[in-house]
C-alpha cells in the first residue's frame, strides 16, 4: 500500500494521489492499488517558516508520525508532495526518526528521484533549469542533489527568483495561490518569460519545482525544452516500487 | 477527522476531498481539516455486480472494514462517494457492522444527505429530477430517500435511461468513463438533452446523480432549474459536523 503525507499542502496530496492513478494501468476500479493519504495540516508546522527560523519546531517530527500511523493502516511505501519537506534540515531527520521506530516503511525522496530521472531518461543533460519559490531556491531542494550528481542547476539571480518568481506564485493580486482558476496571465507570462531566460543560461531540462508553477505551464516542453513535474516522477516511481506491472508508459 | 471510503471508484474519492478543501474557509495550509482517505479498490467487490446479482459478495463488509481501520486511524465521521453504495442493499449493511463493531464512527448518507439538502434549501420543490447510471436508477438510491421525504423523482423512461443516458456515461467510443479529458460533444449533448426532458416533465431541481454526469454537466443550472452535485453536498455536510464554523458559504 502506498502512503502520501497529506495537508502538505492539501491540493499537492491529491495531485500525487491523481498522479498515481492517471499513471496505473487501470480498466477499472478494481485494477488501482491500495493507497492511503492522511492529512493533519494542523500538526505540522510550516516548512519554509521553519528553514527561515521564524517556527522553532521541525515539521520532521510531525511528518514522520504520519508517516508511522500509514505504516500501522498498511503502507509499505510513501511519498512526501512537499518540496520544502525535503530540505537537508528536515528529510534526512524524518528518515532518523523512522529509523529508530524501527520503521520498515521505504521512503521516497522526490526531490532525489527527480534527478535521479533526468540522469537516467537524459543522459546527455548537464544542465538543469530550475523554477521554485524562493523557499526551495534558498534551501537548495533541487540544487544540492542535482550538485551531488555532478549537474548544475540553472536559476535565475536572487532578484528576478524572488520579485518575478516567487511574486508570480505568491503575489497576492496576480499569484497563483490567490488566482489558480484560472491562472492569471501574468502569472504565466512571467514564469514563461524567466523559462526562457534559463533556456538562454544553458537549461536543457526545467524542473517545476512547485506545484504552482505546474497549473501555471502546464505543457511538458518549453521552445523544446523538455519539462519535469516531480509530482508526476514520485507518483511513477511509487507505482514501480509497489508494482512494477502496473506503471504506465510515459506520456 | 474526517474518513473518506476511497478507490469507489479513486478518482470519486479525490473530487469529495476535493469539494472539502474547495469548502472550508482557509488561509494556509494549516486551517484545513484533518481527513484520511483509504483506498483499497481490490478488495471492494463492484458494488453494481452485487445488486444485479452477478457476483455473491456484498461489498458492505470490505467498506465496513475500511471505516474501522480509518476510525483506528483518529476518523470519528465518514463519507462514502459511491452512489451504488447507497443502495438498500449496502448501506445499512454497512451501519450494522459498523454498530456490531461498537464503532462511534458517524457515517453520513450522501443521498440522504442529498435529499435533506433539497427539502431545507428549496422546501417548495415537489419534483426531483435524477440523471444517474441504470444501476443508481433501477435500485432508487434517490427515488427512495425522495419518496420518503414526499417528494417526486422525476427520470427518463427505461429506453432513454439505458439507451442515452447510461450510454454517455459507459459507451467505449463516446462516453464520459472512456473519453472525459476532454468529455465529448455527444456525451454532453445527450444528457443535457435528457436534463432538459426532464424539465418539460416538471423537474425543479436536477440530482447529478454520479461522477461523470457532473464532469460532462459542470453547470450549477440548466434553463433557470438548479442542479446538485451530492459530492458537494456530502463534502459541505462532512465539514459543517466536523467543524461548523470552518463552512464555507454556499456558492
Amino acid at each position: 500500500m502506498i502512503g502520501i503525507v497529506g495537508g502538505v499542502g492539501p491540493y499537492a496530496g491529491l495531485d500525487l494521489a491523481k498522479n498515481i492513478f492517471d499513471n496505473t494501468i487501470a480498466n477499472e476500479d478494481q485494477d488501482h492499488l491500495d493507497l492511503v493519504m492522511l492529512s493533519v495540516p494542523q500538526s505540522i508546522t510550516d516548512r519554509t517558516e521553519y528553514l527561515m527560523g521564524r517556527d522553532p519546531i521541525n515539521p520532521a517530527n510531525a511528518i514522520a508520525r504520519v508517516l508511522l500511523k500509514m505504516e500501522n493502516v498498511g503502507a509499505t511505501l510513501a511519498g512526501i508532495p512537499c518540496n520544502t519537506a525535503h530540505a537537508r534540515e528536515i528529510f534526512p531527520l524524518i528518515e532518523r526518526l523512522l529509523k529508530t521506530a524501527n520503521s520498515k516503511l521505504r521512503l521516497l525522496n522526490m526531490a532525489q528521484e527527480t534527478v535521479n530521472l533526468i540522469t537516467s531518461a537524459y543522459p546527455e543533460v548537464t544542465k538543469v533549469g530550475v523554477l521554485s519559490t524562493t523557499g526551495t531556491y534558498k534551501f537548495g531542494i533541487y540544487s544540492n542533489p542535482l550538485a551531488d550528481a555532478g549537474l548544475e542547476a540553472v536559476v535565475p539571480d536572487f532578484e528576478t527568483q524572488d520579485t518575478v518568481v516567487h511574486a508570480a506564485i505568491y503575489n497576492r493580486e496576480y499569484g497563483i495561490k490567490a488566482r489558480s482558476n484560472p491562472v492569471t496571465k501574468r502569472a504565466r507570462e512571467d514564469l514563461l518569460t524567466v523559462a526562457r531566460q534559463l533556456l538562454d543560461q544553458g537549461a536543457e531540462i526545467l524542473i517545476k519545482g512547485c506545484t504552482e508553477v505546474v497549473l501555471a505551464v502546464p505543457e511538458t516542453e518549453i521552445q523544446g525544452m523538455p519539462t519535469i513535474d516531480p509530482s508526476i516522477v514520485l507518483a511513477r516511481k511509487l507505482i514501480e516500487v509497489d508494482c512494477p506491472e502496473k506503471l504506465s508508459k510515459r506520456h
